[in-house]
């Protein structure tokens, strides 16, 4: 009985199907509108549909007071109902109508604040007699549970929204670390645009948002023990994470049941540090000289020195404050990176290590670790780090995270990320995988009429198999945390997030929730095709995977997106035609003034901001 | 004296450099906030700035009642004044101020109505005692001139708007056919965003807007002899460019200075014709059988039947009614890519060929490209073809023009794209090379923290040199007329289109226009860096290709974009908090009500419209 939806769109009322025509017919099976991303690990649905009425639909839950559920409900309303689409109340003559939708917690089960590693995500929806219900043994599954719901209503073609009558579904999340990975050095990224990134991440049923907040390039994170950091080292002084936007988008992500995990990458990786804290870096010599930056070797002050103390002591402050403003308990130590010849060509560094028997880079980085991991120990925060830590056979405290994101390496040998994955969880430690997910790099292979070829990059997301190489007991099976998709910046700000990490991401999205035998990506790609139309219909800029469309309202959007008066101001300042004579060489064709026309346009700016502040606030 | 103007940042006024940090320094020059793309012919510039006081700067020209410039000074309008910026008087203690911009055309010339292949393009652009003075031959040079002024104008970190206050630039294209190709029958592509980047276009100096039309997958172009090629061969009824549409573009076009060549791509990329008038089409036979789609060789139908006389009178007519819509007088025939195992395997198309003597597909390609140039021949338009009509030997009219889009041929031999444009030169035949410039595919090689590397696609568009294997007569170097940087729409559409295309394309601009001697790329990334910024001032999503910021407005930007009602509409209907109690199962925590929120939202759409419309019309 699994997926008659197709069969169904001409049986009781016409779906409103993704159209997608090729020249050569793509293979596999094209998908219905409500078709469901991530797949959920079981899933029955009838062949019968249930109208929606979009002034009348209830919502009940057995769980009060709870912030998580009834902003969710706020938050799914529009989803529901988009406001930017027409919506008929259902024929009269029928009651095929859906009741209401209950969010039920099981058992003696509580409200909670933040969702952790471990909390239970599993829901079962059924819908049945009218009525949709959604149970689960957290908040954090009826968060997953109400975003399939709304991922099965859809408007039909005239304009009823409906909802399949029979359904029973139980699902639960395969891998329990499923995130991304955003990089605001590079770039700085908009706060509004990571928390619209967040909420396309909960679309996908993400639940770690690590936040690669500084970097060489820049440091935005405005720490309140070290200020100096961000006032220096950012790219201005708007170009900043203050606290308030940090615990803003902390309280958007605990929301939609998503961790937030700062990363501060040392001991590479840290030019920005320099110019609050020249006395942490090394100073780079060449030919016998201080300060030397070296065209793509070596900058002129790179990586902390690993010898001067100040070093501990400020890291120590800095990660107690952000133990104490990221509630996730995690921190990311990066450790990636470490260019070591910087530390060689540098005499009092070499000086000391002599003095203290570090004979080799490679100590001198184990030296380091160990103190920072040390740290860490102290204030009771799991570390995660890059793999290049553990190559360096450092050893790392238990319950420390491995992330992977190399497929070779000089130090330890492995043949690929997978036999990597399958060493590291047997010798006792947890790992996260982001290798085969790198998603700023982009290839779409050769340009092919063949169609299956073209869409090149969502198979290679689509088909890793984490657990390809895996042999071990199920309790080092358990250590394989899951992974993220990473988006590094030097390619990518606020004017293309959006639309080059979606839909793309969600290839990962669904390998890491879904069951292992959801792999066929021939399939999977009409399913992701039309989870980009839903992505589009909520507003997200998604860009296309397949030829074709998705409905009339990506018209009004793109039109939408581009009168928008910040992206098209000259609409908003055509005030003055008027022609004047003159006595010069010709004639005086405009006054090119500016300042009645900026009044104007701040005028719409107030009134436009006025009522967003509006529904915003009240 | 060239290019002092990064002392002049440390000498007068303070410049509003674009900030660029990276690990390793890049090599090269960095930029000043006024460097031009593409790079002029010839450019001197002082060391001195003058003031523009943004309320108070004369425009004057001898050229009276000529639309091309009186709106051209409309739409510089906020470009030299952003409404969404800051900007001072000048100090009342100085009179370095700029008087008045005068746009002077010479000799008799007159207004022009359509820039054509020949017009002239050259301008001087002077700036002394106070004035600013471009003279052209033309309107079009005063265009392309009065873009040049434009970006030589910027607000310095103090909100002053500034210019040098002695420039002398004597410039003129390089090549005469400086063209984008955009495809809007892989994804609809909306009137708005193809309006937007023809304001790109300009501003890169681009002539020519090549539109792909119409291909397998859809048919959007609206004929009025033959509406029933997009009533059935669009995606939707609305996915559909009106004649009304169509003439906006064309006009939009004009007044950039821009040709609009339209391509109907026959007699392949046919398929969506057979929805329509499938008595034009193919049918495709495998095994016996006719109607048989073959996946990734064949649709069931494919190209033009070349035996059947409605084809010829089909196109006849549709022919002549593109002539009388675009006034360039160039059509694209396409041509391209004509999958001749259709025609083989349909037996009453294999009797047509033997009753006629044809006894090969390339020759049946002949025949149908012969008297398809007939028909133009008979309009007397210029026609357009890919490369691969003259692959196969057709005889092209006088004056053809070739578009060369490959690197390599199975027909005719030739080592690369630069020995075909040197031989079709020289055997007579116009060409525009696009070879290296299909912008579409996306490769950025290998990740590496050598930035030099990170940005090769920027290189690798940049560093074609057109005549690097000319050899022959001036003449016939003056038929290499220039080229195109193609966007083909297999993953391109509204939500990534700006973003995805630019600043990438500004290289092909810069190609085409600059002389040869300008090709060092290592500079001018920085150049483009910093014209990618000013793209991002002037409302356009360009993409980021160096590490850093543009400044401040960046931020507003984004947050404008993001907040834009379109893109979130779940902040406009967040109107409705109220938690009720209910009798059932919990308790009623919200009735997802939407037609309250409609209304909201729809008064905020309607007060922002209403704001839009008075600027626009007033």
């Amino acid at each position: 009985m699994k997926y008659l939806l197709f069969i169904l769109c001409f049986y009781n009322i016409q779906c409103d199907i993704t159209y997608i025509e090729v020249k050569y017919p793509l293979a596999g099976k094209r998908s219905p509108p409500n078709a469901i991303w991530p797949h959920p690990q079981k899933i029955d649905i009838s062949n019968d549909l249930l109208y929606i009425h979009p002034n009348d639909l209830k919502v009940y839950s057995n769980i009060e007071n709870c912030d998580i559920i009834t902003k969710a409900i706020e938050r799914y309303k529009p989803i529901f109902f988009p406001p930017t689409l027409d919506m008929h109340h259902p024929p009269s003559d029928t009651d095929n109508i859906l009741q209401n939708l209950t969010l039920n917690i099981k058992g003696n089960s509580q409200c909670e604040k933040y969702i952790e590693l471990n909390s239970n995500e599993a829901y079962n929806l059924t819908i049945s007699q009218k009525i949709a219900l959604v149970e689960a043994n957290s908040v954090w599954g009826l968060l997953r549970g109400l975003e399939t719901v709304s991922q099965l209503v859809y408007i039909n073609e005239q304009n009823y929204v409906v909802i399949n009558s029979s359904v029973h579904i139980i699902d639960s999340p395969r891998f329990r670390h499923r995130g991304v990975m955003l990089d605001s050095a590079r770039h700085f990224l908009p706060v509004s645009i990571i928390k619209k990134n967040l909420d396309v991440m909960s679309y996908n049923k993400f639940n770690v948002f690590h936040w690669h907040l500084v970097d060489d390039q820049s440091f935005p994170f405005e720490s309140k023990t070290f200020p100096n950091l961000s006032r220096a080292g950012a790219f201005s002084r708007d170009h900043v994470y203050t606290p308030a936007d940090v615990a803003d988008i902390i309280e958007h992500a605990r929301l939609l049941g998503i961790r937030v995990i700062p990363e501060i990458d040392t001991p590479g990786h840290t030019h920005s540090w320099s110019k609050s804290m020249p006395e942490l870096i090394t100073v780079c010599w060449s030919h016998g000289k201080p300060y030397q930056a070296i065209y793509s070797v070596q900058g002129e002050m790179e990586i902390f020195n690993p010898s001067e103390p100040r070093v501990y002591s400020t890291m120590d402050a800095l990660l107690r404050e952000m133990k104490e403003r990221f509630p996730s308990n995690y921190i990311h130590l990066g450790m990636d990176e470490v260019y070591d010849k910087c530390w060689l060509s540098n005499p009092s560094i070499r000086q000391w290590m002599v003095d203290n028997n570090i004979l080799s880079t490679k100590s001198l980085h184990k030296y380091y670790a160990d103190r920072i991991l040390d740290i860490t120990r102290n204030l009771s925060v799991t570390p995660i780090v890059w793999q290049d830590v553990w190559d360096e056979k450092v050893e790392l405290p238990p319950g420390t995270i491995i992330q992977v994101w190399k497929d070779s390496s000089d130090n330890i040998e492995f043949a690929s990320w997978a036999s990597y994955l399958n060493r590291a969880a047997n010798e006792g430690y947890n790992v996260i995988l982001s290798s085969p997910w790198y998603l700023n790099y982009i290839n779409y292979g050769k340009y092919n009429t063949d169609a299956s070829v073209m869409n090149l990059e969502f198979f290679k997301y689509y088909e890793v198999e984490p657990l390809r190489q895996f042999s071990g007991s199920n309790e080092a099976k358990q250590r394989i945390l899951g992974g993220e998709a990473c988006l590094w910046g030097e390619f990518v700000d606020g004017t293309n997030l959006l639309s080059r990490f979606w839909p793309k991401a969600a290839a990962v999205a669904e390998r890491l929730w879904s069951p292992a035998h959801i792999n066929n990506s021939e399939d999977a790609q009409f399913r992701l095709d039309v989870h980009r139309c839903r992505l589009l219909r909520r507003g997200i800029p998604a860009q296309p995977i397949l030829n074709g469309y998705c409905g009339n309202y990506e018209l009004g959007m793109a039109k939408s997106m581009i009168n928008h008066p910040a992206f098209n101001y000259d609409n908003a300042v055509w005030n003055d035609k008027t022609v004047q004579s003159s006595s010069q060489s010709g004639k005086v064709l405009a006054s090119l003034s500016s300042s009645s026309s900026r009044m104007f346009s701040y005028n719409v700016y107030s009134i436009l901001l006025l009522f967003i502040g509006y529904f915003y606030y009240k």
